[in-house]
């Protein structure tokens, strides 16, 4: 067992504070990581919230792992002591369905082992996350983290970037496909670096006139402001793909009808139910469709990972240490970083 | 102009009575053809009553005409007089978009011309459908009808038919696919019968114990009760697709929760806003997809009356004269159909 440094919510009323505990000793396949960055992604505060009532306290948040191999189990084949590696949002699946055959381990059918408030698939421990010092994970959970790539703007392509990427690949948007982007945090700001990478036309949804330079900064071709009732009309049948990463209900109707005949509105914010209600005229009258998509597998995440690398896409951080996590939920609740905070891991170590 | 007998309804409040007007002279590329058979689809009832708001009265419903061929324009090409032939939901479109080049003239970007209650695009005359004893139409918009088909029991193939077997093949339903059927009316019935052919295991699921055997008798392998709790729970994650043919609004979190991951729900009866809500989640968590479907294009038309032939399917069907209309109606709004009334045409010769 190994004692780790920690950041922990002990309810959902109490702020984050240092916490300390131990990691398993390390199992054939496990690899332990020393943890160098760790992004902060809005499930965290949603977790620390207890706003989706399944929280076990204490709960270490933090699915976005970027660290050093400081051992490895006898059976690890993949990873090695001194690799750079990252860790995304599941540590575990059940490895035999069809869906982690495939690959798809986030859809497992038995349930993926989340990389916190998860429930360990052998011991039955509450899993702990990256709002720490050293993490152990088997070594299919563990990614490689190009020698390109900055580590510490690697860290969110483990949740935000493979979110925004997986289903980009998926629908199989290419060259000249029309795309929008709807929300503007850290997996809208990613979306437009992949769709555009992978030779899509991009425009970007924002609410307010005073994101449009920045959206145009983002790389985005043309920006919509998707509160003019005029604008959002003119863009009627114009779009193969929407990718709609708002995490808060909201009026998928003016979007559907910019989409194409065939068109696809992907969903990978939303969580909630969907209200006001989809008319289903404009996915019956357009042969539309409207789709969800959760992170994605494991071998799609290397793949996010080497994509990145290629193209030289990395995420736009805001670094801070871990003496200063409370505020930044308060910041992000308020929409306030462009885009994503990643925690520098060392000023645990100086805590 | 031919002077053309109907049955039509000359406001929202007025049952159907008879009626005459002229049908246009044949166009170049028209087929003049005398109707034999024409299918009653609830969609007719909607614009009698005006249910959606833009009935043009007088109207004279029907969009699953069977008829024989009495004359060709100079231009025609793909039909002669004595083929017996088929006029779905749609006359006309704009013949030159993306979706019109592509064979799927429904999605005309400019919006296709209803086979009644359309407004014509040359005169601007509103169109007038089935319930006639003849019609004047592109030869674009008209189908062949097998020799080996019944012809009056071909008549709902082209809307009941097509509306269920587009997406089937347009999702690529194979041997093997867990197929849910939603509902078993004209349209439920027939996508039970397609998606049997096309191999897949199929599921009725039906809100009343009473209509198990019919279901079954319909070729289904396996019946669910919608209603029960515990029987819809235990269908979690086990289908590939749902084809949904309730044209009323209906919770569809139970159906998606049925489907497994990549699992595809697709809408072709519902046209209002979905409520219940959909739950989010229910997509994202799995990949799963809400799509919708609408008829089908000319080649597709033509194609499922090709495969009706070749795998000995047609609709079940309740022969009608045309002065039992009313009635008809009175009944379909009950349910009460085994599966799609068709009238009789000569009936109107002897008004």
């Amino acid at each position: 067992m190994s004692n780790t440094k920690a950041y922990a919510a002990q309810s959902e009323t109490s702020k984050l504070a240092p916490f300390s505990f131990d990691r398993r000793e390390p199992r054939p396949d496990d690899v332990s990581i020393e943890i160098d960055y760790c992004g902060v992604c809005h499930t965290d505060i949603h977790f620390t919230q207890n706003d989706w009532g399944n929280s076990v306290f204490p709960v270490v948040p933090g699915h976005e792992i970027i660290g050093r191999v400081t051992a490895v189990g006898s059976d690890v084949t993949r990873h090695k002591v001194g690799d750079v590696v990252g860790v995304g949002c599941m540590v575990d699946s059940c490895r035999t369905c069809s869906a982690c055959e495939s690959g798809l381990e986030q859809y497992c059918l038995e349930g993926m082992t989340g990389t916190y408030n998860g429930e360990d698939r052998h011991d039955h421990t509450m899993t702990f996350g990256g709002y720490s010092d050293k993490v152990v994970v088997s070594e299919r959970f563990v990614v490689k983290v190009p020698e390109k790539l900055d580590p510490a703007a690697a860290a969110p392509i483990l949740c935000a970037g493979i979110t925004t990427y997986s289903p980009l690949r998926h629908y199989g948007v290419k060259a000249g496909d029309k795309v929008g982007i709807i929300g503007m945090g850290g997996l809208g700001h990613m979306g437009v670096k992949f769709a555009k990478a992978l030779g899509a036309e991009v425009t970007i949804f924002t609410r307010s006139e005073s994101k449009v330079s920045e959206a145009k900064k983002q790389g985005a071709d043309h920006v919509i402001i998707s509160t003019d009732e005029k604008q959002m009309e003119d863009a009627a049948q114009s779009f193969d793909f929407m990718l709609d990463t708002v995490p808060v209900p909201h009026d998928l109707n003016p979007y559907l009808n910019a989409l194409k005949f065939d068109g696809t509105h992907i969903l990978v914010g939303l969580l909630q139910p969907i209200e006001p209600p989809v008319e289903a005229g404009a996915l019956v009258g357009k042969r539309r469709v409207l789709a969800g998509s959760l992170i994605g597998g494991m071998p799609e995440t290397q793949e996010v990972l080497d994509f990145c690398a290629e193209h030289d896409i990395t995420c736009d951080i805001e670094m801070l240490d871990i003496q200063n996590i409370n505020d930044a939920y308060e910041r992000m609740k308020k929409g306030d970083v462009k885009y994503r905070f990643v925690i520098d891991m060392a000023s645990l170590k100086n805590a």
